[in-house]
C-alpha cells in the first residue's frame, strides 16, 4: 500500500425492499464510484431492513470502524422509515422537528400543502447538519462521520454534489482494464506472479461473456499511475508471449 | 409474528469489483427470490473484499446468526480467488484437492486441457458436498449451513436447483403490491394505522415515478395470505376515501 493513509468507508443500505430481492440495489455503485473519485475506498457494504435494533446497532459498528458511512434509505414520510430516529438512537441525540429543514419544507410546499407526513421529513436529530436535495426538497442529515441519503437512486445522485467538500479524501483511485481472449485458467499462473511481484496494485480478474465470446477482464487498481503502467507491462508481456488476444478496453 | 419459527439466513457477496462500483451486484436479487418462495428470509447481505481475515471472520459470524449462510464469488482460478480457502480457515478444515471435484472437473475437460489453474477450482474443504455445475463444470461446496457460489450470475443461477432441496424452509412469504396515484405524504398517518391493526404484516412503502408520473406501490408481506387480503381491504378503504386512483397491480 502507499504511504499515505487510506480513507476508508462503509455502506449501509436500508430497506426490507432489497433483502426481498423486489428492488434492484444500484446506489452502492453510484456511491463507490463517486467516493473513487475522491479517493476514499468503500471497504464494506451492508444491507439490512427497517428494524431500529440493527439500524443502531450497524450505525454504531460501522462509524467506529471507518473514516466515513453512508447510509440509504428509511428517510421519508411512511411508517416504515425509521433511519432519522434510528440514527438519533444511535448518537443519544434529541428526535424532533429540525428548524432549518421545516422552514425549507415549509418554503418548499404550497401553502396548506405541509401536511404531517411531509413534517414528519423535518424530524432527525436536531442538530444535525443539512445534506441539501434540489430534487425533491426533504434533506438528507449529516451527524459526524455519518451521512443519510435517500433509497431513490435519481434523488441520492442529485445530493452528492452537497456532501463532497465535507469529505477529506485521499488520493484519487486510478484503475485500468485489459480485455482478454481467454479463459482465467490460461492465465493465472502467470497472473499471480505479476500479482507478487506488484503487491501495491490491486490486480482482479473477471471472466465475461460478450457477444458469444469468452473474455476475462484485468482490473488493476492503484493510487499511483507509474505501479499501474509497470504491472500493465508485466501483463503485456505474457500475453504476448501465449499469443492471447487483446480486446477492446473499457 | 406466525407461530412457525422463521427461517432466516444471510447473504456475502465477496469481491472488490462489487465494492468499487465497476460490478453491479444482481445475485442478492437473484438469491433473496429464490429463497422467499422456499420460505427462507433474508435479513442481511454484506459485500465484502478479497482479503481472507475479514472472509473468515465474517463468514464466522453469519453462520452462527442465521439457519443458512450463502457466500458469491472468489471461486474460480486466479490468485483473487480466495473463498474456498478461507472457508477451509473459517471451519478449520483442511484445504487441498478434492476427490470429486477433481474427477468431476477431468471428465469435464478435454485430455491434457485439465492444468493447474483449473485444477485449483477443484481444492476446497476435502470433506464439502459439492454444488453441481450444470453450466461450466466447476463446482460449489457447502460445509454445515454455508453454501458457496460462483459471482457470475448466470453461472449461479444454473446452480441453485442443486441446493433447494438441501435446504428447510418455512411457509413461502406471499406479498401483493397496490400501486396508488398518490405521494407518500397523502397515505402517511392512514398507512401507519393499518400497520397497527395488522402487525404480522409487514407494509413497505415506496415511491415510484414511471412514465412521467409519481405514484407509491403498497408492498404487503406474510406468510400468511388471510392477513395480507386482510390488509389490503383496510387500506382499499381508506384509498377509496381519499378519492386516490389505483394503478396496474405488479
Amino acid at each position: 500500500m502507499t504511504n499515505k493513509k487510506e480513507i476508508i468507508s462503509g455502506i449501509i443500505i436500508i430497506g426490507n425492499e432489497i433483502l426481498s430481492g423486489r428492488t434492484q440495489d444500484t446506489n452502492t455503485s453510484t456511491i463507490s464510484k463517486w467516493l473513487n473519485s475522491l479517493g476514499i475506498k468503500v471497504q464494506e457494504v451492508r444491507v439490512i431492513p427497517d428494524i431500529e435494533k440493527i439500524i443502531v446497532d450497524t450505525v454504531n459498528e460501522l462509524r467506529k470502524k471507518y473514516d466515513y458511512v453512508f447510509t440509504t434509505g428509511g428517510i421519508g414520510p411512511t411508517h416504515d422509515d425509521i433511519t432519522a430516529s434510528s440514527i438519533s438512537k444511535a448518537f443519544n441525540l434529541t428526535y424532533g422537528p429540525h428548524k432549518e429543514a421545516m422552514s425549507l419544507l415549509e418554503k418548499y410546499y404550497k401553502p396548506g400543502e405541509f401536511n404531517e407526513g411531509r413534517q414528519k421529513m423535518a424530524w432527525m436529530p436536531t442538530n444535525a447538519n443539512l445534506i441539501y436535495n434540489p430534487t425533491s426538497g426533504a434533506p438528507g442529515f449529516n451527524v459526524e462521520n455519518v451521512f443519510c441519503l435517500p433509497g431513490v437512486p435519481s434523488i441520492l445522485k442529485s445530493m452528492l454534489g452537497d456532501i463532497s467538500h465535507k469529505l477529506v479524501g485521499g488520493e484519487p483511485i486510478l484503475s485500468q482494464t485489459i480485455n482478454l481472449r481467454t479463459v482465467e485458467s490460461e492465465i493465472a499462473k502467470s497472473l499471480s506472479m505479476v500479482q507478487n511481484n506488484n503487491k501495491d496494485v490491486d490486480i482482479g480478474s473477471y471472466p465475461f461473456f460478450r457477444a458469444g465470446k469468452l473474455g476475462v477482464a484485468i482490473v488493476l487498481r492503484s493510487s499511483i499511475q507509474s505501479q499501474i503502467d509497470k504491472c500493465n507491462l508485466e501483463i503485456i508481456k505474457f500475453v504476448k508471449e501465449k499469443n492471447i488476444e487483446i480486446v477492446e478496453k473499457d
